[in-house]
């Protein structure tokens, strides 16, 4: 079956929804499109949209001026903007508007990737590996013909290599990104409107969020003149219009079995919501003791609502009935398939028995899980940093191969990251946490299971909790940093009470690890992988590959749905800003939606029948955001920033009717910049032909 | 045990929400108001609600000026305004103002109540009941007492009186009302505004809707200077801030035993969800024929819509957990109370039980239910016409005690008036609903049911649909005239194919009633008037009466609810108007939020932060609509015109979390009248002190 035959089918089969996939460069679905949207994407406008988007680190932005200027979302440049600010001048609460070119600030540390060029290196590493090499050896050597061209690649062009894997093995690439690191400040608004409304409307729409930072990439102390970038779209949008969104989605699990998504549905997403129910509950009463004690909680309210948000949409996505058949009737297929070819069948025949049975393993190891080492333990920032520190010690003392996968060499910049990074506070928060954790652990494994015994001893979850936290300085930057830096001597001389809590933890905390990766993460990933090389070998390009942060491209259109009894409407105007900020005053939710001064005093200036926020198809992830929405004619209509409640599933199945991706239209920006936050300068440049 | 502890009681059993209650006047629960509120009703503010508070056609209004001005919504005076209109001047769409008093419309037909006076008389109701008359006699004693104390109140006063019973016979009152029959209409915004969002944003909040019209009452070519009126409230209103609603909500099933609530969560309202469906799939099928056919069916398609959204509402509050436990734990206790005192085990004893078994009557006739000739056949508006028609012959010829209840002397003014008011003009759109009538009747019964083989013969329900609606002349208003005049002589000599099947119809329809009136509505009846009287016994006034169209009072504040992954704004502004208008622009779903020229034109003399819209958590009911939203001074604050989708279950059980009456704000109707409706003489004369 050829490619247009196997995407037909699976189209047919209902496998696809209409305007579903985030979509490499080289494999754009223009036939769809075109008959969708009566646009062929063709080489030239897709090479712009290539060369105008850019990776940041952890979401996306574009070039949007000849001379440099790149939008990319508030939240996405926040913590380098946060890195200007001084004690005099709050940049992320004020805002910021560079008086001229002269005034733009540098934000040090921030590189932007740009793909240049993605090669398809799939025969050279398959010539690596003769037929009939054993499986890790095979592994091996297609390391390390990666690791040879990426190296032969820098070395002739100069740029940035990166090995990209897609379809779990089915294709290898060479992406080369032009790097640059010379990006300053031009202008951003007040937090308060990039995020109007808080985390009560992260994930709602409507929506009236301004969530933008203007850039500009320099090389040499000169504005960067980009080979392509995207000029402000002109035209009236119109619900039905189509719209691209280019960007670096993270992560996805669309391939995962139909008994991985069950486990999540039935298992693990309903116990991660009671765990940060639980935790909410501690944390409210924490904060109800005192004026203090509310305002150090309030991020971590929030923190665990907008979780529970986000885990109550996953999961009312995977109980849409019409949501799990489509993974049910494409696995069904694919199995069918399987057994159709000798070849495949001893490849992934076994593989959705196997991948149950590790589920299974999984949903038993589950009570036990919070004891895992390798993410947030308990949620508590600050007894995390004492486990890493701790393990840094034993781990770097092991030879390489010995180690916990988390400390090998690769790994240990990020090790370190996290422990030096902004840790809260407060260990009065982090106190209630690790009791909440510590009660859940409790109530999970019963008083008489070793951990639980050894963690508690004979004190209740809030007493061993409070005994960690007391007196510990791990809230003190220095104090990690002189404990990194004096290596196994200095840990061992420590008598910090969170690091003993953390050495008790430790083996408890290993096993649990040992465990799962033998009975669940090994399995899963083999058996996984076999899978998706049969798919791969079955439906070859017809499918997209789960999200890998490589650019991609999602196509759709502006889109209503159906919520709260009737339609949501398509986009926001200034108009809806004004009447949400009105209606709630500036003091409800903690000033969520508060206006600053100036936005109330200059509203008459602006056209308040502007479009602010407008909703989209496109099937977008983590990653996006900042990324470009796009129209037919190659011009930037605003920047993705969130998805709708209704979209949170977008991990693990594209629901069409209902799965937005929500802008902040090019529109509201240009009238921002120039009505509100003088900056008309720059308005001129992004209209300059 | 006394009211108060009853009461406390009932509360600490968490069978009252906070705001719960649509209450009688003569039994306010002050104490709990002012606990909740620190505002306690007194006498004259509650005496200044009553009589300020008028009774329309199945709505309230209220006067609002000391020279009869009256408030209410424009969808309860719809009609009436639509009498006025002609050929030249749609009213309903333009809207209107008169330019002084002297332009101001006669209303003919609309006829106002006001409730002078309410008197107990269930003491002399129960002097004419002699201790151990039989029940049968005992009913007939009392109603032969009402209609006594009836007749002499009339006389006495020249009053309009009413009995009314309340906690089903737990109290008798004879509520004497002042009639008003010269209303005129001073102004209406068009349509468009009033009912803004049309069919889709019903039930849905962030709402929009100036849903107000403002009248006159006259005496004797007079202006009518009412004794009390509420006066436009003039601080601002914040979240929290106490609202009370007087009016006159209609029925609620508030009492019904939990066996009833279950059998409507599990099987009528998914039954009628179904049926609506199937219904509507049918006229979207045939509004897709041609642009002719779309236009017809639209009402229709709205209808069913809205039907099943608010079936779906309903659903959604009997399955929230916390809904039903309220009413099992209510049971529960109300049970044992009987259980201890062997008077009330007597009574009501074995009630619970025969209801249980009604209700799995009622049932197994479900699949039979769609034969009823009570409501509307198949909702079919001529076929219905037709059948009563053929009925009102047949009944009108027996003796009075003999007849269908619903031909009884009494009824026979609503079923003429049912018969001759406006029809659907259609026959095609009549012949939709019937194919899906039959349909579902086919896939309920089967083939072999006597009623399915004598209504479809040998032929589909369409065929069988499209027969009995050919050459039909039932749409004719002079025709059915003509034979509701002509009696049953007209009748056999009418050869009309619709009345041909309403006679097919009829004796199997005549067979269901009579089966549901014995096995389900005689034993529904008799046995929730059993443990009603038992509640009121052990409750007495603690509680409140279900809704009888009778004045109450709801109390509750101005509130928000979760929804959407976010908190909804209490209050809607201008902006929000004109925010929707713009998004949805004026051609999406039929114009539905598309706004009159002059209000775009205008847009620029509003104040668009002015208050639109406003939700709090009074308890209330159809019936309500045009209700007068008060606040402590007794001034006006708007105008009650919807329930949110997550009220709809109100019906039987009241949500304080999420149930919210929708209120248009007297600001935004001042600033209309000013701004946009050119009547500021009306508004200079709503603020005259």
């Amino acid at each position: 079956m050829n490619m247009r035959a196997a995407f037909l089918s699976m189209l047919a089969c209902g496998l696809l929804w209409s305007d579903e996939g985030m979509w490499t460069f080289d494999n754009v679905p223009a036939a769809r499109i075109r008959a969708r949207y009566g646009f062929t994407p063709d080489a030239p406008w897709l090479r712009k949209l290539q060369l105008a988007t850019l990776r940041f680190p952890g979401g996306t932005g574009a070039f949007v001026g000849a001379e440099g200027l790149v939008l990319t979302n508030h939240h996405v440049a926040r913590g380098y903007i946060q890195k200007l600010s001084t004690a005099g001048r709050d940049l992320v609460k004020e805002g910021f508007a560079a008086a001229d070119r002269s005034q733009e600030q540098p934000l040090p540390g921030l590189e932007l990737l740009m793909l240049v060029e993605a090669e398809n290196v799939t025969a050279l590493v398959d010539q690596a590996v003769p037929p009939g090499t054993p499986d890790a050896a095979a592994l091996m050597a297609r390391k390390a013909a990666l690791s040879r061209i990426q190296k032969a690649r820098e070395d002739a062009t100069g740029l940035t290599c990166e090995a990209v894997t897609l379809y779990h093995g089915g294709e290898y690439w060479m992406y080369r990104y032009r790097k640059f690191t010379d990006v300053r400040l031009v202008a951003c608004p007040e937090e308060q409107l990039a995020a109007f409304g808080h985390d009560p409307d992260n994930f709602a729409y409507p929506r009236h969020d301004l969530d933008f930072t203007l850039l500009r990439v320099y090389e040499k102390g000169q504005p960067y003149h980009p080979e392509a970038w995207l000029p402000p779209a002109t035209a009236p949008l119109r619900l039905g219009d189509p719209v691209f969104i280019t960007g670096h989605p993270g992560t996805t699990y669309r391939q995962d079995t139909q008994a991985q998504m069950l486990y999540q549905r039935d298992t693990a997403i309903p116990y991660a919501i009671r765990a940060a129910e639980a935790r909410l509950k501690a944390l409210e009463a924490y904060g109800a003791t005192s004026a203090e004690a509310r305002r150090l909680t309030r991020a971590a309210v929030y923190g665990q609502q907008n979780g529970i948000k986000r885990l109550q949409g996953q999961l009312l996505g995977l109980q849409k009935p019409r949501n799990l058949e489509k993974v049910q009737a494409a696995e069904h297929e694919l199995k069918m398939r399987v057994g159709q070819d000798p070849d495949l069948l001893t490849l992934a025949g076994p593989s959705w028995d196997l991948v149950s049975r590790a589920v299974e393993a999984q949903k038993a190891l589950l009570p036990e899980s919070p004891l895992d080492g390798r993410h947030s333990v308990f949620q508590c920032d600050l007894l995390t940093q004492a486990l890493m520190l701790l393990r840094l010690g034993t781990e770097t003392a092991r030879p390489e191969d010995l180690r916990l996968p988390e400390f090998r060499e690769g790994a240990l910049k990020l090790v370190r990251s996290r422990i030096l990074n902004a840790a809260r506070t407060d260990p009065g928060v982090d106190a209630v946490l690790l009791a909440a954790g510590l009660q859940g652990l409790l109530d999970n494994l019963g008083p008489d299971h070793p951990a639980v015994k050894a963690l508690l001893g004979d004190r209740t979850p809030g007493e061993a909790a409070k005994a960690a936290m007391a007196g510990t300085r791990f809230q003190d930057l220095a104090f990690r940093k002189a404990l990194l830096e004096g290596g196994a001597t200095a840990l061992d001389a420590c008598p910090d009470p969170l690091l003993a809590f953390a050495r008790v933890l430790d083996p408890f905390s290993r096993a649990f690890q040992k465990r799962q990766e033998d009975l669940v993460q090994g399995i899963l990933t083999e058996q996984g992988g076999r899978i998706a090389q049969a798919r791969f070998k079955i439906y070859g390009k017809a499918a997209y590959p789960d999200a890998t942060f490589t650019l991609r491209l999602a196509y759709g259109s502006v889109a209503t749905y159906p919520a709260g009894g009737t339609l949501v409407q398509p986009c926001t105007t200034f108009h809806g800003l004004y009447d949400r900020a009105l209606a709630w005053g500036p003091e409800a939710e903690g000033g969520a939606w508060a206006l600053p001064a100036r936005w109330m005093e200059r509203m008459g200036r602006l056209d308040l029948s502007t479009p602010l926020d407008f909703i989209n198809s496109c099937d977008t992830a983590g990653g996006n955001s900042g990324s470009p929405a796009v129209n037919t004619r190659g011009e930037i209509l605003g920047l993705n920033f969130d998805s709708n409640f209704e979209g949170q599933a977008g991990y693990f199945v594209y629901d069409g009717a209902t799965k937005r991706s929500i802008v902040v239209d090019i529109r509201a920006i240009l009238a921002a910049l120039s009505r509100v936050m003088d900056a008309q300068w720059v308005v001129d440049e992004l209209q300059r032909k």
